[in-house]
């Protein structure tokens, strides 16, 4: 690296970003001709052209630069894969275990430029924010293009209890035993958690116990703002629909279109985005002056039917008297009420986008393909025609970059995208995936997590995320409880805020096996659908007893599980996950036989029923009249090839939420369907699924403070 | 610094914040005794005790560390102010002047740390949020308590025309000329834009022409995310108000008291904000079994009237239907629908409250205190009341802290807090005025800026900001142009998106005198109502005529204005401003009279009319029977000794937007009054204030884009 230079030599293209650290002011910016290639350099001649500063036309002298080798060579050497050299921290658990905060607070993560250097990231790929996270630049792809993928695991669990069941501490825990333990290298990707729970009932998502990502308060707080720029975004399309409404209905043609295309200083002129909307309307003319009266009208009137808008505003806190709203009832907005709603803002479908692009340019074309909604004689608008797509490009444009943090033992971690896979594809992102693949090398670990039971996160994982990513999974890792066992197994019911009952507490091997021949089957054969090997991870509490560990993975094996194991992450740290390290290397290095459950020209309403017989069971679908209409009305419009992104309730295989084990006999009902143009899924509604949390009596927020001395915070979980 | 040592030294407690980078895992931690004090060292000794660590109370043993005196002076020498060695960035303005956005990216900043180093900060200061932006640390303010602030110069305006004057450019120029060519420290102080404009009709706030804060689109989307920070902390009281009522209307006292106050593990306690509550209420018990049922009653219901909630939501986009709405129309909200309605985010009181806190203590201790609404016997309920302050300030800590950024010159700037004068108070923070006071030394310069005209920004910076702070202003700069001038002059209307009329075009001397004579001295006479001394700023356009100028210039002296220079920042960035760093210079070296516009301890009515009659020129005031019946309830809650900030039109002197000049004649109207209890104000609306702006029928985002192969970005301004 040159520091503060009086020349500096550019190799080309690939330096693309150029710190003006390394350049004293006015100092000669020379261009390498030609331009070097990667691989292993032995000597090299290069001809520079010295050109004077804002005059490239101006020659000033070619020179022949012998002393350039060697740093040329060395930077070669540096874009090249690095091996890490990886410090791990040193846990020493405590018991009893002590509360997320104090065991985060207790340790002192590296700098995250450290932690960087040390999985072999360039300087110029980082953009710290505070001293420990950073957002990590897709330029990495490009570097490390050459470079082979490691393994890649999927965390995902059985039905769910309403109190979750690790599946967050179970992926943090497996990476510290990978990476800090047997030495390979590992990263986790981990979702973005959403403010509503953080403050509401569920606290925050960063592991627990012995087994989380660091600094957790970090990681639960705004982190790098991703989800405030989802909500901004969301936020100004609705502002920009509503606002269009108003203009069109109490303004004429030409006066819309004067104030369209305006005359700046004398020229009137399309700008790009405008013509973008007149090629799709199959007018292919850039001069304002040239439309037709008939043409004006068409341009100008997006004619949005107020009654068919499907884009809702979101807000990031579980605010449930928002579900359902009348705006416009403000005297200046002249009587255009109508009714809408807000969702949670890691619903919204910019959120699904960000998960599932694979890089700036696709981020940009899914935008703009956004349909917000139906005009009065059918036709989809879309975030372009509203003139806002390049808005929201600009406002996602550091979004999309993923956040590098640190577990409990000093291994990272990519946090990116959101959760909620219920309402949403609750999954990380691709580009994280894809990042962390070429950052592990071949023989490394990518452990990634999807939302709840593997009947919804896992599926859109597969027929959703892989099919967007072409990335293929290597092993599955079954998350399961004695306590969601029990509950399978036939046991009273588990709530939020209610004591458990004693069975939950007690030995019971009778519900254990129960539970284990029923719901964790039916998910481990679920995997087996797309033939990927699975894993049952054991997440140990306190309460089991070892019989009921040795019982599950006895059944679990019995059941097709390649292994069963059980994990004490929670109060050990990885060294309480190094069984399930093991075995998920053993299973991930079998050669795969990766297939999607359907094939995606399958007509929409097959799709549907597929996922319904062969994952949850159902004996077949029933559609609404309204979910029919809508399903035709997709096909017609070309989106009939999208996969499928169903909204179910979490708690049951099946759409009733209490219905436990493996529910049969039962046909699912399709409410809705919905289409996520831009993030490129139909979205068929079971059910009543409600897009908005609310807040308890007494929400999380009541234990959470700040002392305003030390600045530590308390009350987080 | 100590860099991976296998001790380290800490001496005592002036080292809050420890890098783990500093240390190997396991290495021993020294703490000193004593704590060195500040001063000139000469020689020290050190008596250090070494303990087990993890084990404090076992000590094995005592060393005295010779080898340490010099790293300890070392380290007492960086804890001293540190005079400047600031290295500017050159600049060659170019004819004719390009688009800010080209200027901006043609311009490579400095990397932040070095900025921050240049100016003494220390790297513990400073928390980067990627190359070019880094919060500051308020311990700063500690360590240079002893430092002599420097000098405190206002940038205000005279009434605008609604295309806005140049305040920031006359801002960001002033600092350029001090500090790039006159070699004098300096620091700009300027608020972070609202989203709303910057994608609606005004654009972006960073500046303009050669005179900006760069990378403008840095400056002018998420920043380090404090505008975000305020919309969740705002919506978060927002859906606590609602879930509270809810609940309340569903519930038993028994019940909720069961739920606010659950048994955990067998043991049932209050929170402390519970506490607090208790506190508030007199009940002065800890145990939650020794209430009685009514003292039970009393702590459980807050008995919000749903018709005296003055909480609004806000967002940060120009979403005019959320103006007015209607909130809980979806079933499971059981029927409780009200009516309620979003405010911009930089309108919310907790923007005003980071403007105006000195510390996280304060500005904690203002959250709890914020007023919501009235309960049914008209007690005010408050944020704490709702269990919810602590949460606020744990979102809010990051947001207290100013973001650094740079000039076009690389010359410091503070980004902190939000504009929209006109409703809200809309000046930059105390906080960050404060730190800058002591970065730029004695005899440095900071400059601050007030929104919209003087009548409004500067009078709530003098009455409420500096009442708040404690700070006192040497100068005032007045921001003029000729353009607005003619308007006040009796020149034809001015309006966004339509041509300008000829009359600012063309040279029309008897217009700008009269501008000149009316609309100029009546700001110039305002300021000396506060016995500060006036600079006037032409903020000179291409169209200015040089017989103008030089009568804005005479006329303006004439007025009482200290001196008057036109200003050429926008088309030569510092160079252009030379003149007016000369005259503030001047200005600022008198000594100086300050002294407040009312006493606070005067009746309400008593202000707003005192603020109306010598500010505004009102004969009186009107109010309205609301108004004057709120006045009555603020007094019997002892909220009668708080400043007032007005919520008036910034297109006039008087409360109607078409009155130009220096209206007379008219009594100002008084339609409503809201307190902001945590911010510290009485909030007096003048007629009709809009609280949330609207979209055009052609937004600026129309031309905003982002290129996904370079990153650049076009159509920003």
């Amino acid at each position: 690296k040159v520091m503060q230079a009086d020349a500096v030599v550019l190799l080309g293209a690939e330096i693309v970003d150029f710190p003006s650290t390394w350049v004293k002011p006015g100092a000669a910016v020379i261009r390498c001709t030609p331009t070097l290639e990667s691989g292993s350099v032995k000597c090299i001649v290069i001809v520079l052209e010295i050109t004077c500063r804002g005059h490239p036309g101006i020659l000033l002298g070619r020179v022949l630069f012998a002393n350039v080798v060697h740093s040329c060579g060395r930077w070669l050497q540096e874009q090249q894969y690095q091996p890490w050299h990886l410090r791990s921290l040193k846990l020493q658990p405590l018991t009893p275990v002590p509360s997320d905060i104090e065991i985060s607070r207790a340790q002192t993560p590296k700098s995250v430029d450290q932690l960087a250097e040390e999985v072999g990231l360039l300087p110029e790929e980082l953009e710290a924010y505070g001293r420990s996270k950073a957002k990590v630049r897709l330029s990495l792809l490009d570097r490390l293009h050459e470079q082979p993928d490691g393994k890649y695991v999927l965390v995902a669990g059985i039905t769910p209890t309403p109190l979750g069941e690790g599946k967050s501490t179970v992926t943090i825990g497996l990476v510290q035993a990978l990476t800090a333990h047997l030495k390979l290298n590992s990263f986790a990707c981990l979702r973005q958690p959403s403010q509503g729970p953080t403050f509401g009932v569920k606290g925050g998502a960063a592991g627990g116990g012995y087994a989380q990502v660091i600094p957790m308060e970090e990681f639960n707080l705004h982190l790098t703002g991703d989800i405030h720029a989802i909500t901004a975004s969301n936020n100004l399309v609705a502002a920009a629909i509503d606002a269009r409404m108003l203009h069109e209905a109490t303004q004429s043609d030409k006066g819309l279109y004067n104030r369209l295309v305006p005359s700046v200083n004398g020229v009137r002129q399309f700008s790009p985005i405008q013509i973008s909307r007149l090629r799709r309307l199959g007018i292919n003319k850039t001069d304002p002056a040239s439309l037709t009266p008939q043409e004006v009208s068409t341009f100008v009137r997006l004619d949005l039917d107020p009654s068919k808008i499907t884009w809702q505003r979101v807000v990031d806190t579980n605010d449930r008297f928002l579900r359902k709203i009348t705006v416009g009832q403000a005297s200046t907005e002249k009587g255009q009420i109508r009714e809408t709603g807000f969702d949670i803002a890691v619903a919204s479908e910019i959120m699904a986008i960000l998960a599932l692009a694979d890089g700036l340019e696709d981020m940009k074309r899914r935008l703009a393909r956004m349909v917000v909604g139906t005009s009065r004689c059918g036709q989809p608008v879309t975030a372009e025609d509203l003139g806002v797509s390049g808005a929201l490009a600009v406002l996602m444009k550091d979004a999309i970059k993923p956040t590098l943090m640190q577990t409990l033992e000093g291994t990272p971690v990519f946090v990116h995208a959101g959760p909620f896979a219920n309402i949403a594809h609750g999954n990380s992102s691709v580009l994280a995936d894809k990042l962390a693949l070429k950052l592990v090398g071949r023989d490394g670990f990518v452990v990634t997590e999807a939302g709840f039971g593997a009947d919804i996160g896992m599926e859109k994982f597969f027929n959703i995320k892989c099919r967007a990513s072409g990335l293929r999974p290597d092993a599955v890792v079954l998350v399961a409880t004695v306590r969601a066992l029990k509950m399978h197994g036939g046991g009273p019911n588990v709530s939020a805020g209610a004591p458990l009952p004693r069975e939950y507490i007690d030995e019971n091997l009778s519900l254990v096996a129960g539970g284990c021949r029923s719901n964790l089957r039916k998910q481990i054969q679920i995997a087996h659908l797309f033939g990927v090997p699975v894993v049952v991870a054991l997440n140990v509490f306190k309460t089991d007893t070892q019989a009921e560990i040795d019982l599950v993975c006895q059944i679990a094996k019995e059941c097709g599980a390649s292994d069963a194991v059980p994990c004490h992450h929670w109060a050990q740290g990885g060294r309480g996950s190094l069984d399930l390290a093991r075995a998920v290397n053993e299973a991930a290095s079998r050669p795969g036989n990766f297939q999607f459950l359907y094939d995606i020209e399958m007509p929409i309403t097959e799709k549907i029923r597929t996922i319904a017989q062969k994952v949850y069971g159902a004996d077949d679908i029933e559609l609404s009249p309204e979910a029919k209409d809508k399903i035709d009305y997709y096909n017609k419009q070309g989106y009939g090839s999208l996969p499928i992104c169903m909204a179910k309730t979490h708690l049951s295989l099946s759409h009733m939420p209490d219905k436990k084990g493996v529910p049969t006999g039962f046909v699912l009902p399709i409410r809705e369907v919905r289409a996520s143009v831009g993030a490129g899924f139909i979205y068929p509604l079971v059910g009543t699924m409600s897009t908005m949390p609310g807040l308890p009596t007494r929400p999380c927020f009541y234990d959470i403070d700040l002392d305003p001395v030390t600045e530590e915070i308390t009350g987080l979980f």
